[in-house]
This record gives C-alpha cells, structure tokens and sequence, in this order.
C-alpha cells in the first residue's frame, strides 16, 4: 500500500462534501479531489469545488465532464423548474434528484482510486436531510462497497479493499457545520443552491438553500452564505 | 411498466454486444442502444455501434461522451502500446483493461433505464473469452443488480425490479457467432480490433482479433472482418 494514505474525495464545493475534506485531511490523507461538470445550471459549484481544492491543498483536483442532460430526468439539469416549497418533505424523492448519480460519481470516484492504489473513496451522503435519495443510504453505499471490491483488478487480486466512507451519513446538518468550523472550514468558499440567480447569489428559497439555512441556525452560528435579497 | 417491453443494450459496435442487440430484438423488446466515447483510440468502434443500431431499427441510440484518458492506467486509452501477443492469457488481466469501465457503463445505463422505466439492461460480458476481467463475471453482475435496486428512486419505490441481463457470459466465441449467424447479425458491420491501422483495417493482431479469428475458425464459418495484410 506504500506510506502515504490516500483518499479519492468527491467534491461538489457544497457544505456536505468541504466538511468531509476538511474531516478527512484532518486524518492525514492525501486529498484526491473528484468534481463533475455534469450539465448542471449551478456551474458556481465547480467554481466552488476548485477553491476548496485548493484551500485544502488537494494532490488533484479532477473534473469529470459529463452530460447526463443527454439522460434527463432532473430539475437540476433539465428545464424542470426547481421546487421552492421552502421546506423539506420526510418522505417523497425531490425532483432535483438526478437518476443513478452517486452510482455514476462513484463509479469515477472508483476508477480513480484504483488508478491511484487508492482503497478509501469519501462521500458526504446523509442519510437524515436528504432521507428522499436513495442512494445516500448506508444500504445502497454496503452494496457499492461489495460490487466494487468483485468488480476492480486490484481489489481481485486482493492488493487493495476498496472502503466507500460515508462520515457525515447520520449526522444532522449543524452537527456537520459544528464540526467543519471545529476544523477550520470557510464555508463562504461553498455553494449549496440548486438554483442561483444571476452573479452566483444563493436564492435562499430551494431545498438546498432551506436546509442550508437551517443548519446555520439550529448550529447557532453566523450564514456567510450571500443570499440574494427576496 | 406499459405494453411495450424495452431494453437498454450496451453497445460497443462488436462482436459480442451485436449479438446481444440481436437476441434482445428477437426477444420482442424495444432497443434502446448506448455507447460511449471514451477517448478509446479505436473509434471505429462507435461507428460500427451507429450503423448496428440503424440496422437493428433501435428506437434511440445515445453516445455518451466521458473522458477516461483523464483517469488513465489502460492500454486502449492511454499511450502504453495494445499488448501483440498473439494469444489470450488464461488468468492473467491483460493491460487493455479499463479501470472499472463496466462499472462506469452500467451506471449510465441504469441512470437512463430509470429515465425510460426499462427494468432490463443487457450487456454482452462473456467470462470465458475474458476470464481476465474481473467485471465480466457472474458475481460482479449479481452484485451490481442488488446495488442498482437499492440505489435507484422506482426501483425502491417498488415500481421496478432492475435485471442487468448477461445473455453471452458462458458462451464460447464461436458459440456467440454462430447464434448471431442464425439471427442474421451482419458481422462485417462491427469492429472489434483494439488497434485497428489507418481506414480502420482490424490489426488481426491484438487480443480482440485474435479472439474473433479463434472463434470464426471454431464456428466454420467465414470471417468478413477486413484484416490489414501482415
């Protein structure tokens, strides 16, 4: 496995997955930042995804062009229109879910990592706030780990144990931005919204931006999220 | 699920995943084919896909464009030469393998079955001829299923059950030949040479040509492959 430790990290420059940089350089990994340039209309989130790659001086940053509008299927990146119900449902899947993504992000994520004889693939799925995706479930990521490991030469051969890492899976949104500040995240390098307007402002009214809001304050700690104003 | 029966079919415009496109129509479904451009160097290859899916009358065809050369660590895709042995290796994993390729492909072509409501993806693996690959195998496929059921939004709601169908995995190459022969399959429309020289004349060379002459010999049938001259 050789000394250092080494971990592919998927970015979207949102607040879940900066925790999760900080939370694994925190552990003395090697930072391998994988980000998606997926037709989707918040390009701000690349923007974003590079800024942090660079706060945290990731080895590489890596950015995966690909065109799931091609798919379809998602108000993120069709001409659905974002749902702004201002708050979240327990239950139903939102519309800006995009079909299979974290299966074909992990899948990059995976490539990557076997490349880079890489065995830890991190992933800031929750499974409390976005409880209508199912693929931010602990079952759903079991069931990558043990497809990954049957399906990668390295893993085969027994050299490596792919392990997807799932820290922020059971924590609440102000638990998760308790512990980025502990560590030192500047979360006005994030983006959350699904839906910003123009000069990349947060809308502050989308799924995102709710639960966004939410956590600063149920964390009791300032937003430095710029939202537009309503 | 509708009348109307439908697949998504992995083509890569070859031998085997023709085959397949052959069976599935024979079958009654409707094709839904799915190829990707992935920086391979043989492009000959999605050529070949577009004219299989004209001919089998595919009801769309989609060409997903994902760059792997960023990635790196195969043969196909990177500048390290395409291996000339003249024979297949029984246990070894030849260099030409892509870092979790299958994985990257079924992704997509959940993500787009899901957008379709298909419950059925066929892909034309074969365990035999590519023992080497560890993403050929039954328990790789079996694996992939449990986790595209757990992962996706319909299937978790019930209204789908994904089967990722595997009709050549214990097919020997000549076997494969001779079921396309007697579904009409033109075999002069495909591609299979990993390194095909200029006009796109197969190498007859590399592990994908040699397997293809093995199994025409092997059916005793005549190859219509254009073969470059030694």
């Amino acid at each position: 496995m050789g000394e250092t430790k080494k971990a592919v990290v998927l970015s979207s420059g949102g607040l879940d997955s900066t925790t999760v940089m900080a939370m694994v350089k925190d552990q003395g990994y090697d930072l391998y930042s994988l980000s998606f340039d997926y037709g989707q209309r918040h390009i701000y989130e690349l923007e974003a995804a590079k800024k942090v790659a660079k706060a945290f001086g990731a080895k590489d940053h890596l950015v995966i062009k690909i065109d799931l509008r091609k798919i379809g299927g998602s108000a993120l990146t069709d001409d659905i229109p974002v749902p702004k119900t201002g708050r979240i449902s327990e239950n139903e899947i939102p519309a800006t879910y995009v079909p299979a993504r974290n299966t074909i992000f992990l899948s990059f994520a995976l490539s990557w990592a076997e490349v880079l004889c890489c065995p830890d693939i991190f992933i800031g799925v929750n499974a409390l706030d976005y409880s209508g995706y199912p693929d931010c479930r602990p079952e759903y990521i079991h069931a990558y780990e043990t497809m990954a490991n049957l399906g990668v030469k390295a893993a085969v051969e027994g050299k490596i144990r792919f392990r997807i890492q799932t820290p922020l899976i059971h924590m609440t949104k102000a638990r998760i931005i308790t512990t980025g500040l502990s560590l030192g995240v500047d979360y006005s390098l994030t983006h959350s919204c699904y839906d910003p307007v123009p000069k990349g402002l947060a809308c502050g009214k989308c799924d995102s931006c709710t639960l966004r809001i939410k956590g600063f304050a149920e964390a009791k700690v300032p937003d430095p999220t710029p939202y537009a104003k309503p």
